[in-house]
């Protein structure tokens, strides 16, 4: 029962409309050829593979899940044939160099890509998920043979690759890492040491696996500044096995067809990317991709809800709706999409999806714009506000997604609770995206300490200035452009505060991410208001969709609004201590 | 790693502090010879079960599940062993008449021993969960040989009970349900038709199962006023299998050491309970019981959530907190306990824990009250706040249990999504809490449109006047009554629009139940407040314990009372328009 029908109408309506993506790229280098309508052929063809290829796999997969056997890993029935079917379609290559064999697509289709894998199936496409930014890796940083061995193979997918950072003991904080990396007279490093919630450290879907390593030299000095960057395959040039071993893959909550594995590098033979002692740098270029993308799967989470949510209450009957809606029959009872609650619900999650997702292309535009615009000002603040969007969408997007199928799965009522109708596992599968990749938590730290208080507020005021152009023509420009100066405002106190109270931004973090991220929504839905009322003052047709899209805009500021204020309240209420705990 | 400390210190202060139970208990029919020392020692038996006996069956159960074959169900191992300990030692008649076989001891130590066991076993304690509520309707309703042979063995937990109401096509609506019962010559009835989510349908802890069954009478007016109640063994009184099957049990998000049976009556042997057509009154006393007992469940999950949280955070050592705590040393990491914004999120846990519980444990008190207390007119008014806090609580325990506990896994960061850290588990677990028994939204409609409307408010008012008695004494009830006041104000002007906007209370239904509850909490703060205050003044020692008791009720009016402002605009924003879902 649970489907996935591609949101294509709305995508293009983001990308073509909201952004006007295809009106920029015959001036950015490297887009000049590519229009509107090969885009859309571009996603109509990605949403054929998600829907009828991947997401068939998702529940199945979930129920059998990964088993381990020596060292093996074996995927569910389904998920290798699919990956061998996404490979053949290059969809791993679609935003890479064509220098490499990539595609030479933009940022904001490989987002809209990825949007329709994780809404199809998020554990399958844990997989391929990390092989961008291990691409971004070794297109970077790889040289001589190591490049001409691996990045052709890590470009087209036929080899995955794995991000080796966390430690039993170091987690969220990666200076306490202890793997060590010896170098040895070939050139090569023995690399020694264990691993822990490594996504698909082994699997049995490509025959290599390229693992990146994070250790310590010799000569290496403490914390993060001591750590270095290895490539260390699971199968050596020569065809040898290497000596990284996955001992075994954890029971977890969800993604259960993703294999979480604990590693063990008994001496593996592994190559140096990168400068010494530098590899957190080298990492984080492969970090902040992989946090936009996780962003992305809080956008495919809600999409994936929303709609199954929206089709299950238009089917399902139970008791009378206080008002009755026009033209509903005199029954024993109504559809639940009927109900005020529910109601409120649907528009709620409506609402909030299809404003993640104006943010959530606005912000790979950006990315695309800091690569090829013809503008060195425009590239530089595209870039700017790339930095300071992708914590607050990694942080806001997985909250919403994950709590915004918890809620969605109350409107199945008792089915919800039962995996055959497909939201109880959506519910499961979306909660490690508040975590992987940076906690949400830490997104808040990132976002207020390192990127809003040094500078005084500056970035975020040209990325608030940005946000308050953006709705112009909107019936609710006033009101967004309110919120947005609130937050301003809000920040500007706490930079003021904080002067004899320094750990009060870390306690005001959290509500401050989620006050900047609500303004945006703001800002996207009167963006997107402007934008249906100009195609509705054409009469160009498709009146329902842009009048929807307008209803949706009021709902937003008539009842979501207030989500704002709360949050903002909270920054003002950090300003009362906080005990110690005893 | 997941443990449970029984929190019997907090229990007994609330009890006896708080509630001052044992002050009153004399003066009651039937508690006369109880006292503080004996409540003590019942719960500390209690808390040595659910700790020793049944704690321990928890992960494991969870993993291995149950199993069905032919129609029978296993249990994962240990249940059974754990529930012959839980009936040996006299648990399911705690509180059921002397006469019956029962205990007699009040409602209130009951739902504490309920408490506990759901913080240890949330899935085990479905089985013997429905049993109080079986014994009420059969000793409301069983005569004669059907009372002589089934009431002992369900007072004592012998035989395990079921409550048959859900059909797939009707959940939340039983006014639509289709199963039916035919007048057999001997006094019997032949059932007929198919029941979903029988929690324990099948098992094999007890030798028989008394199913309670609804069904239509061939008579029977439509609707839910066409409905009436069988009882209908497994195992007839002559010992032959009655025609009442186990099909199938569910694959669920969580409690999976509880089946959740799909049930065939083809012409199963059932006895009419109480009057024909009359069955969904019968049912509803074991309903009210019943969504307390939900209201339990939220509390013994936050509880659970909140002391394992807290014990993982003082021993992860994880990165420098920005202010170091009192004495910590100079190391390269502090306990994330100190880290500000999870100091935040388990002073949260806290102050909802400790306050939920006050709140639980008052209206059991008012259940007691209710059917003991010695003078009528305090019998009315416990039975009347007894009946308005049971909504309230089934939603807003069960909500903040399970988003608790969901908040909560980020905590232990990655670890969380781990089967082996527990804390995973409790999420899926509690989920259902919001659902069953009534949805949530069910419970708020049940408060505003049942409950607040049709009396102006008036019942609503002698519950917050109630509660602002409590506050006396606090530094807080200002603050508390200003904000019971505001609830009050917030109801009235509802009423007001409500004549206008007759769908208005139940687009405000879910919001304006929060903030009865948030105002409750508040209440219950300033009187723990208040009587902490009473303690350190008299210098009686254990002061740590109170002073810290002062500092969570600061905490939760410096940090949480925005929740009940964020509510209340919620109600406001319910006079905006909802358009119905095309």
């Amino acid at each position: 029962m649970w489907r996935y029908d591609p949101p294509l109408r709305d995508m293009r309506f983001v990308i073509d409309e909201v952004l006007g993506a295809p009106a920029a790229w015959p001036a950015m280098a490297g887009f000049e050829e590519l229009d509107s309508d090969m885009s859309a052929a571009v996603l109509e063809e990605a949403g054929r593979f998600a829907a009828e290829i991947l997401a068939p796999t998702n529940g199945p997969g979930d129920l059998e899940g990964c088993t381990w056997q020596d060292g093996e890993v074996r995927t569910p029935a389904g998920y290798k044939a699919a990956y061998q079917a996404f490979v053949d379609g290059g969809w791993p290559a679609l935003a890479c160099d064509p220098a490499c064999g990539g595609q030479g697509l933009p940022q904001l289709l490989n987002a809209a890509l990825f949007e329709m894998l994780v809404s199809a199936n998020h554990a399958w496409t844990m997989y391929p998920g990390l092989l961008h930014g291990a691409y971004e890796v070794l297109h970077q940083h790889a040289q001589g043979w190591l490049r001409d061995t691996y990045l052709p193979k890590v470009t087209s997918g036929e080899w995955l690759s794995t991000m080796c950072l966390t430690e039993s003991h170091a987690g969220s904080d990666l200076g306490l890492l202890r793997t060590r990396a010896v170098p040895q007279a070939d050139g090569s490093y023995a690399i020694t040491g264990n691993k822990i919630f490594i996504s698909g450290g082994d699997q049995d879907m490509t025959p290599n696996i390229v693992h990146l390593v994070l250790a310590r030299l010799p000569d290496a000095p403490p914390g993060t500044k001591g750590i270095s960057l290895f490539l260390c395959p699971k199968f050596l040039p020569d065809g040898t096995r290497n000596a990284a071993r996955c001992d075994s893959i954890e029971k977890k909550m969800g993604l259960k067809g993703s294999a979480t594995s604990v590693m063990s590098f008994d001496g593996a033979t592994g190559w140096l990317l990168g400068e010494p002692h530098r590899g957190l740098q080298a990492m984080f270029l492969m970090m902040n991709a992989a946090r936009l993308h996780v962003a992305m799967q809080g956008l495919g989470h809600l999409e994936a809800a929303t709609q199954n949510a929206l089709s299950y209450a238009a089917e399902r009957v139970q008791s009378r709706s206080p008002s009755k809606p026009a033209g509903a029959p005199a029954a024993a009872a109504d559809a639940i999409i009927h109900h005020p609650s529910l109601r409120r619900q649907l528009w709620t999650l409506q609402a909030r999806t299809e404003a993640a997702r104006v943010l959530c292309y606005w912000t790979a535009q950006a990315l695309d714009d800091e690569q090829a615009h013809a503008d060195p000002a425009a590239r530089a603040a595209a870039g700017a506000r790339a930095t300071l969007l992708t914590p607050v969408l990694k942080a806001m997007m997985t909250d919403y997604g994950h709590y915004g199928a918890d809620r969605a799965l109350g409107i199945w009522g008792g089915h919800g609770y039962i995996h055959e109708y497909g939201i109880e596992q959506l519910v499961r599968d979306s909660r490690i995206a508040l975590i992987y990749e940076g906690t949400n938590e830490i997104q808040a730290i990132d976002l207020v300490l390192r990127k809003l208080m040094p500078d005084g507020g500056a970035k975020l005021r040209e990325l608030l200035d940005w946000a308050a152009a953006q709705c112009e023509g909107s019936a609710h420009a006033a009101a967004a452009r309110a919120q947005l100066q609130a937050v301003a405002e809000a920040v500007s106190a706490l930079q003021a505060d904080a002067a004899a109270d320094p750990e009060l931004p870390f306690r005001a973090a959290d509500d401050l991410l989620f006050a900047v991220g609500e303004a945006l929504l703001g800002a996207a839905w009167a963006r997107t208001d402007a934008v249906a009322a100009a195609a509705l003052a054409t009469g160009r047709g498709d009146a329902a969709f842009y009048q929807r899209k307008q209803q949706l805009a009021r709902f937003h500021f008539d009842w979501l609004a207030g989500e704002l204020t709360h949050r903002l309240r909270g920054v003002a209420a950090a300003r009362a201590p906080l005990p110690f705990l005893a």
